[in-house]
């Protein structure tokens, strides 16, 4: 069979102006700030001005642990918001932006794929609406205050040896992970060892998505902590005074971007904070302004739903005072097979009882996100090698957890590909079911809040860590973080620490190697192995083939 | 007396939809990419499209060597521009984007004064359209592109030692003017020296301003020589295959942004290379875009004429064949007394004997700009504290030139304050007396080049260099640069390379310290002098009171 790559498909869509796509929501032309003619911001005023407007509902779309044979949740995220609208409903789409950095090492990505796409595509993988720029240089202008006020006599009495913010790109450049800066003499300052993060790891990014309004921004970016004194004691970035500055710089990023579907529906794409370090969702005004203007809202989290849902249960949810109305678990029967022991190559080959054996990975998820009180469907993301007896397993499997399994082919279908889920979805939210409550209360102690996760979300045994963490986490307590979430950053391949073990595993422990206070996100994160914040480029980077061909379309970019 | 502030007057403006500005240039709305409502691009397509049209006429605006009384270049580029359709002339005005890093050292500039600008200000001095991320990602895609080959077995043999291409960030930070990177053992590459510049001083940035078009832009990239092998041969870009990715990156910053002045005629504001270590004028694309589409385009070069009206001629008309209608040099009675010996302090005070003084300073420049074949007018920038007296006698001793000065008073009045100038400039540009001829012949030797500059811009005795400077001139011309022009890094306060030497000195010698290679560019940089390419902060930056305030309005930035 020979398919039609993404990028073909996404040129040929039939794009309507985007102030088409605004009128459907109701904003008016001088409130929607176009960026071309298909990309737009909506204006900060016109956001305001829906204040204590009814809200739609939300629906998560949430997954089993990613494999190598891939789910598809982006893609099954513009699927639903596509069938929702089909049938009948005024459905709005909330996704994250793309990072420019990584596209120069490997191939960029689609949003969604096959008839399930959010385009400009090329846009999204290049500058887009310049949002993750702004953040780069509201980053990097606290950066420059910090060591010019060292350089201007140090008044903080920063320890120069403990300034924690460290200096973003937003490239794959590995030799920026580690640097010394201030070299060359008096007149460039006091030389310290310090570093680059890639833009998207940036606590600036997760304080954007997270941020209510302008003001609740400045005040988050106030509380960062950048550096330490001698005696421990933080330093701010407002102690610097640069939170204003860094809101100026931001004020544009804060407006969320309005794109469209293949089926010319509403898609906010905005924000994109890393999934491990950070809690990996869409911007908080973007899913409630969408929620102001459509019956349903439909969103996704990053990596499987025991990171990914967790933290967007536990961090946004929480935090914005959202509550969900159903969740969508994307699985699919090649990813199923995977968990169930079969190698990648051999995945085109029916394997009924491998698909079983891998069941229980979906089964635990199930099981956790209707702990938050949250009624649950399944999407069963369509390949053409799936076979009926496949399929019928995992609906069979996932009936026994007393949920339902549907099929969908949005991939190859668009909208009539999702239906049948987009009607399961009305009819769960609907029911009134959903009775969200997150994990584990605000004034539980940190240490006990990791516990809680790893136990009831990962099924572990037990949380290893050095007396040193258990101090520090104890400190944070004390300097009044206590009823701060918490961020798990751990491997996104398995329940537990260890990428390569597969299903639904029990009994195993989850050493915490690190925690980091991000003050200004408002949240504690427990780093469980290697977190990379600065990615490098491979050997032969997808940069070297990427160009304007001579039809004038950006050729190797995807 | 009490003036409105620029930014007073700037929010007071009553700007009309981009597309109206748009219209009145002939572009339809699908080649009309808006940046929000009052900013947008010119497509590609439709600059294409103009091929072979009829160009309209290039008027340079250039100034005497600036004083810290100000002169009002830009402001008279702007009025003029206003003036001359208010006279009934198509004109459109070009201008340099701002940067966004130095006005969070000291407060961000107006493009213009008074009732003389372009708007909007906020937006252009802080993100703009994105241009300058642009072309910050594109510059450091190269610079990681060229550690990671290093990283990945250097199979062109890169001494590491010699890589001269640097990083950069739009930013003032002197943190990062000497680094050491690739530091963190095997993994993140092999340890060595080198720096950030900021953005407008990327060579990037200069090949943009001067490409004709994508192709043009992608052949300049590839040439850029990024380091040199243990033998001293260059590595291009070309080699490190990055020149198509950076083409895609800047394929959106090569359109030309179309925004309004005060009045609402259309202003393109388009590129911003630095004025010392490159051309410091606006883009190529955009200037030739402005001529198919207007009667008249008014264009500003970078610092006085010695320097910018110099290389305006010698690089980017040489270049781009262009060939000016006329020049309009702007002088004020003020700085005419600052160089006739007056302190700041006293400028208030009339002093005609001072003005008398001051006068030869214009008066070489005059006679510069004629020597390249371009017809003169000056232009008085008419301060409220000006006599009569000292007005005439400035009239008079231009008359005694051969050229005219003109009155001018767009800072208070627009364009009605104009309306002599713009028929001055039209009697010039239609007199048909302009016969513009660069200063040398392409193909006369490198250091004779300096030599003809030195000598006949800025009256100087002698050109000293060492041996081995003279060498690297050798060297490139056997390479094959030797029909490249000159671009002159010297200090724009005085012909001499002493900034306190004011007036029209003679007799001085031009020590060049330092030559270098912009192949890409397609120049020779001649450094006399220091030259900062990453600037530092103050001791108070202004971002420390940058902020919204309550009215929503960014407060500190001007």
């Amino acid at each position: 069979m020979a398919f039609k790559s993404d990028i073909e498909i996404a040129r040929e869509a039939k794009k309507r102006p985007i102030q088409e796509i605004g009128d459907k929501l109701g904003i008016p032309t001088e409130h929607l700030l176009p960026y071309g003619h298909d990309k737009a911001k909506v204006s900060q005023d016109f956001i305001t001005s829906l204040e204590g407007k009814k809200d739609g509902k939300l629906i998560l779309v949430t997954a089993i642990n990613p494999t190598p044979a891939g789910e598809g949740k982006t893609t099954t995220t513009v699927g639903l918001g596509d069938g929702l609208n089909r049938i009948g409903k005024k459905a709005v789409i909330c996704i994250r932006e793309a990072s420019l950095g990584p596209n120069f090492g490997m191939k960029g990505g689609a949003a969604g794929g096959g008839y399930a796409q959010v385009v400009p595509m090329e846009e999204m993988n290049l500058h887009f609406t310049g949002d993750f720029h702004a953040i780069t240089s509201a980053h990097n202008l606290l950066s420059a205050m910090i060591d010019n006020h060292i350089y201007w006599g140090n008044e903080l009495e920063i320890d120069a040896r403990r300034v924690t913010w460290r200096r973003v790109m937003d490239m794959n450049d590995r030799a920026l992970r580690d640097t010394v800066v201030n070299l060359g003499g008096v007149s460039n300052g006091f030389p310290r060892q310090t570093g680059f993060d890639i833009t998207v790891a940036s606590e600036v990014m997760a304080i954007l998505c997270l941020s209510k309004n302008l003001d609740d921004l400045q005040e988050r970016l106030g509380r960062i902590v950048v550096a330490y004194r001698r005696d421990k004691t933080p330093v701010y970035c407002r102690d610097i005074k640069a939170d204003g500055a860094m809101t100026v710089l931001l004020k544009d990023a804060m407006q969320p971007n309005l794109v469209q579907t293949l089926e010319n529906n509403p898609a906010f794409v905005h924000g994109g904070p890393f999934a491990n370090i950070a809690h990996g969702c869409n911007s908080v005004i973007a899913t409630k302004t969408a929620l102001k203007l459509g019956e349903y809202v439909v969103t996704e989290a990053g990596f499987g739903a025991d990171l990914g849902a967790e933290k967007f249960f536990d961090i946004k949810c929480r935090k914005a005072g959202l509550k969900p109305a159903a969740a969508v678990i994307v699985a699919t029967v090649r990813a199923m097979k995977m968990n169930g022991g079969v190698a990648k190559a051999d995945l085109n080959n029916e394997n009924v009882d491998a698909v079983k054996k891998g069941c229980p990975n979906l089964g635990r998820h199930i099981a956790n996100v209707k702990g938050f009180g949250v009624p649950v469907v399944v999407a069963i993301n369509h390949f053409y090698s799936d076979t009926d007896a496949e399929v019928q397993a995992v609906k069979d499997y996932v009936a026994e957890q007393g949920s339902e399994a549907i099929l969908c082919q949005h991939w190859a279908k668009g909208s009539e590909g999702t239906v049948d889920l987009a009607n399961k979805v009305v009819q769960l939210a609907e029911s009134g079911s959903a009775n969200f409550a997150p994990l584990y209360p605000d004034d539980m102690p940190l240490f006990q809040k990791i516990e809680t996760i790893a136990k009831r979300i990962y099924h572990a045994d037990e949380v290893l860590a050095d007396k040193s963490i258990r101090d520090q986490l104890k400190t944070w307590e004390e300097a009044g973080y206590g009823n701060l979430p918490v961020c798990m950053a751990k491997t996104q391949y398995s329940f537990t620490t260890d990428p390569n073990r597969r299903g639904a595993p029990t009994g195993h422990s989850v050493p915490v190697r690190e925690v980091r206070l991000s003050a200004g996100a408002g949240f504690i994160v427990a780093i469980c192995g290697e977190i990379m914040t600065m990615p490098g480029l491979p050997r032969t980077p997808a940069a070297e083939t990427i160009r304007i061909n001579d039809e004038g379309n950006v050729e190797g970019l995807f």
